[in-house]
């Protein structure tokens, strides 16, 4: 083994994490990886491509105590035309974003949350994101939310779990719960 | 509708959540929401059942950064006759201190990490848990971690997700990596 290698094994493997599915977790499991990420001194920024701008949820709030950096910038779940072209926009705006902090080498993580769903809708092109994920710099974790991420990037991705409902309070009529759902 | 049912109806509903199966996310998800609970100001605590009493991870690092009472009091996962032992007694003294803690009406969020494992091996009965959260304090979430919750618990909770395994990079060789597994 040269000197080199040696040093190459020693060096943080930097890996791309999916969580999908349709359960509870997704976004929460990014955020508790955020939340370990800071405890060891890292890095770490969550772009939040659906949640509103002006969303105050309790990682919001947590995030200010802690000099975390989430920043949500989509339009929410609605589904006007009008709405859908302000989407678009905005999560093509958040994509430049991403991609200049990708690049940076100034974060140990990125979580992309919820960027399944403009891949879905065609605004941003997954093989974008898939090459922007393969030239980002050595030692890079980058976490993707969403519920439908698409298969190329599943196929890409090193770590890949399903979020599978099995039972979920809001089919039972009780509704979203501070703390939990927000 | 009486002014005490309207009340009511305005109460948070406590809801009994489980993270379970074999993949990746469960203690992280329990993570991320004890960081969306303290950004709303909840009193949240997590009793890990298995991470060693000397654990510093990134979550222990960044509980202290945070003020967030996170209590590794476990054993490992080591399986000499001798550490089972050692393994029962720590769960059992840790089953105490979460009954008092669920009991205490102190607390708006308690996680029970990895609680699936002395539950299986039969060291604390599954009845004992469920009377104990079906007693505690309205409006209390509590949060059960683990792979292969017992049905009974299943059946009691309220939202069950089931984290599966659609890739993972230990089964490619690649080793633990710092603020993704620890």
């Amino acid at each position: 083994m040269t000197a080199e290698s040696a040093q190459a094994g020693k060096e943080a493997i930097g890996l791309v994490l999916v969580f999908t599915g349709h359960g509870k977790g997704k976004t929460t499991a990014a955020l508790g990886l955020m939340l370990r990420a800071h405890g060891h001194g890292m890095k770490a920024a969550m772009l939040q491509f659906i949640k509103h701008s002006r969303s105050n949820f309790g990682e919001h709030r947590a995030a200010r105590l802690l000099g975390l950096e989430i920043m949500p910038l989509g339009a929410g779940f609605t589904r006007t035309a009008k709405d859908i072209e302000k989407s678009r926009a905005l999560a093509l705006q958040l994509w430049g974003i991403a991609r200049e902090k990708l690049a940076s080498g100034e974060y140990e993580m990125i979580i992309l949350d919820e960027l399944s769903y403009p891949l879905q809708y065609g605004w941003i092109p997954v093989k974008e994101v898939i090459e922007a994920l393969r030239s980002r710099p050595r030692g890079m974790h980058v976490v993707v939310t969403g519920r439908d991420v698409p298969t190329e990037l599943i196929e890409f991705a090193d770590l890949v779990t399903d979020m599978h409902v099995v039972k979920h309070p809001l089919k039972k009529g009780i509704k979203a719960q501070r703390g939990i759902e927000f």
